[in-house]
């Protein structure tokens, strides 16, 4: 299977203080917000993903997509999420800290994703709170979007993950 | 890319009476029920995935995933997501009618999916209408579960699927 390229960066003038294998559930803070990228995604990947997960013909098969709603291959919205997974898990999310994610929610597919689109990531940190039963770990709350070269959102979610702090609690 | 085993098949005693290719809004009854599996998942599988959408350890490195808070290798809640798809493409979304998704609802990972598990699809029409601005399609509201061969659930979420009706409207 093919790996992404790995070459993503921050894009804005802000980020993080500590980097991914250094932050810890403290180092989340309300109200900031990143962007990284860019992914990009080519006809061939879009077909080999969905003829795996999604193989409805609107991702599968060039031909038929150009007379469908869409004028064209569009990807699966599941392969949307994970080019945003991957993103995230890149720059956002703690390769030490992070415990679990217990789901997401408003999970919206609100354009297309079409071969040769460049995503980057656009990242706020909505809330945090101590975890109420385990004195060692917290809650941050993040609302996450992907978007393309033309500011349009094949996808957005908001999300719940469960990281160490720092200080062990 | 590996593709997965297509011979997937209803499981209970209750199907749709017309098959995916000839399946349109009005086949969406509220209240029915259905099962469909099963599908598998190897570690190469597994990490395979969480290579390119997800690299967290805990998916990608059964070394570290041993020591961890699940006691081995999990899969991404991403991965998760597509073999839910795929079963949803494979047996209850129409190949003929779907136009869109909108998106999800309430996506829950409430337990892991570990390399051998068997998994099936459990899926409910929950609700069905008309398009308010388009007469020639409706919406069919669904909620997803995938079952382990324990019961145990590792994904859930609720759906809004946009269909065209048999009539035209």
């Amino acid at each position: 299977m093919t790996s992404y390229a790995t070459n993503t960066r921050a894009l804005g003038a802000t980020d993080f203080a500590v980097p991914v294998d250094d932050r810890y559930f403290e180092d989340y803070v309300p109200g900031m917000t990143y962007e990284y990228g860019h992914l990009t995604v080519s006809e061939r990947e879009i077909v080999e993903f969905s003829l795996r997960f999604d193989p409805q013909p609107i991702h599968t098969d060039p031909a038929f997509a150009a007379t469908g709603p869409f004028s064209g291959l569009i990807a699966s919205g599941w392969h949307s999420a994970g080019l945003l997974m991957r993103l995230f898990a890149d720059h956002y999310l703690s390769r030490v800290a992070s415990l679990a994610s217990p789901g997401v929610d408003e999970l919206r597919w609100a354009a297309p994703l079409r071969p040769g689109d460049a995503v980057r990531l656009r990242v706020t940190t909505t809330g945090t709170r101590p975890s109420r039963s385990k004195p060692d770990r917290g809650l941050v709350h993040s609302e996450a979007l992907l978007l393309n070269q033309d500011d349009r959102c094949p996808i957005s979610f908001k999300v719940t993950n469960i990281l160490r702090r720092r200080d062990g609690g």
